[in-house]
């Protein structure tokens, strides 16, 4: 019993294990974090947390490590369904045979609101609190992502070739916009402009996107340098490669988000670096389309900022960014022959600030810090994977999964929680409208499968 | 109710899909695996057997795929409860740093006990029926083994240079020999000669090792063409590379298993090939070591028998072979830019009856058919993660991980059993004892930490 009169707040959060992202590589002990209003008003030991607040709900996290909500900086949430539809088959006939005539038959809205609803909760409860999106019906994603009380950027796709979205480039633009407007003021949702890639958007195309971009102040999110066939098509039509056209055009800077840049050479490097350009490395997707293994290690000296990204479930069959940042840091140390290439922390940070800093949100998420937005993964160290313990930050990178995410807060609001004894429950996803919607996609699917 | 006079036997598995292995690349439904006395004495669809056998006992994997269970090709189970002890750090300052003073400081029958106990409850909760093992004190590895209900093949370690186990290689030899014979007629366990790596093992030993194994019918486990500095030291001590040297004192054959072959040439492969020697495959420890990626596609092509390991959790922090299998596939795809590369179907047979091939086994375990012991694994696909599926096989590899693992038996009997409601049980190990452990060694662990 006290006297002191103390601060009434909304959450309290006592962790045994605290990564907080910034300062970089520290791993705090027996931690509260104080939550009021969605944001992170406190940061301290736990007894004095304790003597100076009082909270409404008080979380105790007594074998657990508390980090900021992990940020997928590249996928299509609205392909989910289509995962494992077409498996082990190169790039150009898998697009041709098998996604793009899928995607023709069966993208409406109502699919991408089930995929993107699937993929949300996949997400979710693998502790990814922010994506990083590009795909058709913006709106469709934007309505999952609120139902299910995440944070994400959605890209307004813009592509020259008619879908069942939009007709041509002006179209998408226009429709993309519209879209936006619904979301002005939503402070889970904000958008970008998504030309989809340097051979399905012409010049002219580009330069609306600049013109749009700089007059709303909207970031640019494109795939880049994916795959060697990219880059020659380029030399050949337009006499220079990708990067060097988007420099040209003007695109490249520090609202610039190129998804994979697997294929890249010295000057593309400095082409990047000096526009503060940023990259969304996906290391499953750039293997399993054969694409290659993007040079990491060379962006991050470069100084280029480089986050991390799962890409869709149709090239990535697991929305999971604990496997993307444990490839990362094993791939760059195979490929690079030195070991201490991407070590733990950097792998965390690529998955969190980096990606924060890409989207324009790294003074609202990314790291643990006072002033922050409280979007916050849990991951319980308890069991025999994980036991016994030595380095929390280690062990989140190498030996974890994303089935020990055991709480995630979006905005200080618990949006999935997990125990041992129990399977996922989220706040506002049944997990029988999931089986639903996997019934009813799977059979409309199954008639499109090559 | 029937006339007909059923066979009573002990087990009837119903699956939804059953993935046999052998035959390749097929993916059975509505299966029946009937099992007796350890034993598949049928496999049929499921009306059949429901009309020919009554059981004692039937599981109904109703949203399941059953497989056989996973064969680690290579690992170090003694070491598990130095998993995460040092991470990020080059091979030579990790061993001669952390791991060599550590084990000299903390290896002993007990410790290897309770670390191989931490290692076999994690590799079955994760699908692994056998593993192939090398380390000191076998004989408290095949404790642990038999407490957990898994089949091993231990490897009897022998080096050159004293440790807490043994003096010189003839003490290694002589050791191991003694332990052996208390397991011969166990039908879970057996034994390989395990001269560590050709770095550490002098010719005059490894002949001792070929006349013993001759003598008594036993396989070969070693290191071998691990790392650049490992070959450039035998060219410069041996006049050869390993491999060569190797072939010379007559040590490769088809009872020969060599993990890693990380650095590897054609001549290598000929020689490899020529003796039908086996390959194990540790994708994550070559990686996260820095060895570099193995050219498993051209080891396969050779028609190289190259099954999968994990390596031990001080190099590879998760003892799982889904990861392995993931793993393997898109390095494969990466590295040869060939989206066909190891396919989810392959992927699967070296983690299974490429395994078997290797230890000698494969007419017992790696598939499943009649005849053969019902080592099984059933893997639940009804998950956010894995709904809908297309393709059991092809989401078996990119899209499951080792959580999604129900049921694992060994000869018949149900070892290891998790809902999507429960924390995994076993038949044998209690998760107490398992606490009881890591708290004890974390302590005296910790005082080794550099």
């Amino acid at each position: 019993m006290t006297d002191t009169i103390k601060i009434n707040v909304d959450l309290m959060i006592e962790a045994k294990w605290l990564v907080p992202v910034t300062p970089s590589n520290k791993v705090l002990e027996q931690q509260t974090v104080v939550v009021h209003q969605g944001c992170i008003i406190e940061l301290a030991p736990m007894p004095i947390a304790r003597a100076r607040y009082s909270a409404n709900k008080t979380v105790v996290l007594d074998e657990h490590v508390l980090i900021p909500g992990l940020i997928n900086l590249h996928t299509h949430a609205g392909m989910t369904l289509m995962r494992g539809l077409a498996d082990d088959i190169p790039l150009m006939p898998w697009l041709q045979n098998h996604i793009w005539p899928a995607e023709q038959q069966i993208v409406s809205e109502k699919f991408v609101h089930d995929s993107a609803l699937f993929g949300c909760a996949e997400m979710l409860s693998g502790g990814v609190t922010c994506f990083n999106d590009m795909y058709f019906f913006p709106q469709a994603t934007a309505e999952a992502v609120l139902q299910a009380g995440m944070r994400a950027q959605l890209g307004l796709v813009v592509l020259e070739f008619p879908t069942n979205y939009a007709n041509n480039a002006d179209d998408y633009l226009e429709k993309g916009l519209l879209i936006r407007d619904a979301w002005r003021g939503n402070p889970l949702l904000s958008a970008s402009l998504a030309p989809h890639a340097p051979y399905t958007v012409s010049d002219a195309t580009f330069e609306k996107v600049i013109t749009y971009a700089e007059q709303l102040g909207l970031g640019v999110h494109t795939h880049l340098h994916e795959t060697k066939v990219e880059i020659a098509e380029s030399i050949e039509k337009h006499g220079v490669r990708p990067i060097r056209r988007m420099a040209n055009l003007g695109l490249l800077g520090p609202s610039f988000t190129a998804a994979h840049c697997v294929q890249i050479n010295n000057e593309d490097f400095d082409l990047l670096s000096a526009h503060g350009a940023h990259v969304a490395h996906c290391p499953s997707s750039n293997a399993k389309l054969a694409s290659g293994i993007a040079p990491i290690n060379q962006m991050l000296n470069a100084e280029i900022n480089v986050g991390l990204g799962t890409d869709g479930a149709a090239s990535n069959n697991r929305q999971d960014m604990f496997t993307e940042m444990r490839l990362a840091a094993l791939l760059s140390k195979a490929v690079t022959e030195d070991a201490t290439s991407i070590p733990a922390v950097q792998a965390l940070e690529m998955a969190t600030i980096n990606g924060a800093r890409a989207l324009g949100l790294d003074h609202q998420i990314g790291s643990i810090e006072v002033g922050k937005l409280a979007d916050l993964t849990a991951v319980r160290i308890a069991d025999v994977e994980t036991l016994p313990c030595f380095d929390p930050l280690s062990h989140l990178i190498y030996a974890c999964g994303r089935e020990h995410v055991s709480h995630v807060w979006v905005a200080g609001d618990l949006r999935f929680e997990r125990s041992s004894q129990q399977a996922g429950l989220y706040a506002n996803i049944e997990p029988n409208e999931l089986k639903e919607i996997a019934l009813l996609w799977k059979s409309k699917l199954n008639q499109h499968k090559a």
